[in-house]
């Protein structure tokens, strides 16, 4: 799993049924100096985040796992609000 | 999930039985600024999409979720057409 | 997916009881102009596909569809043998 | 899988139900010769590891098996606390 | 699917209940010209390799079939010992 922020969202005018109504946002991922690391990606929310908070998500199949028993066709997921985090 | 753009499509001359009928396109991913990222890629389409739309896919088993109950043997699919973005 | 040639195959003195009898092929990865991405894969073969064909593959528990309800550990497989692809 | 050592925590302020009660930590993957080896990454403990501990760790849905039945969205997973390697 | 070297083995201290009684083996992903490729993974080992020898791996939860009914947390696992390979 991956440390990212959010850093907005997406729309789509047609889609698989499977997507309806869920949400899409694009989330940068960060280091955990809070650099920013590679591309922005899409992922589905299923904890309620928004623009600007510090989140936690995974990637693959596992993205799916909040929507069961719907198959949602999603490989990215934000799967927690992060509060902190300590190194070392 | 990322964004792409369909620049092509992909015609096969023998194929696994899963995938007759399966259409092809060739997807080139986008940053959210609109510029190429990476490889041109094939993926397998669920929502209609054609050449010069902006589409969002994904990559993995999730792929062929749209197809089911037949297991088609797709890594990356188009699951949705792109209406707009927001950043920020 | 992605678009490929075959180069080559593989011969193995042993093997898991589930890969017996799978055919396995080296693939060189191309692009869209026909130039080597990346490294040679080794992939297992469900459609009859030969040394110098250009060649439809996938990655991921996918590649292992085709061969059900075997469950053959593999993660890349040739599903389709490319008649064309257009570009734009 | 992949050799690698913990190096902190995570902790978040809302998740996924299927979250609850999982630790998380923060491990910088490392080669066999103890240097670090690309971004820290997040992972899922089921062996009760600590701060400074090498540990071995997988990828992938894999990553949720040991919390079966639950289906955790982890895509990254601490399954086993190393104590040496060997080379050649 | 990939071509590798078995170089080493890895003992754990503590481990997952699934990983009871896996060998775990270190392994050089090499090209087709036998040079070495990337970083060296562990591998859970079903077909008796030892070091020195050449394999053929997967990557993913494939990796984890040869161990079925058991859900080895395995993401990468030997499949076979190769005998040679040919190009072109």
């Amino acid at each position: 799993m991956q440390l990212g922020r959010v850093v907005g969202n997406v729309v789509l005018s047609m889609q698989n049924d499977t997507l309806t109504g869920v949400k899409l946002l694009l989330v940068q991922p960060i280091s955990t100096s809070r650099e920013p690391l590679g591309r922005v990606i899409v992922a589905a929310d299923s904890v309620g985040a928004g623009v600007g908070e510090d989140v936690f998500f995974v990637r693959g199949k596992e993205a799916s796992f909040p929507f069961y028993p719907t198959e949602v066709p999603a490989d990215a997921g934000i799967v927690g609000i992060v509060d902190h985090w300590t190194i070392g």
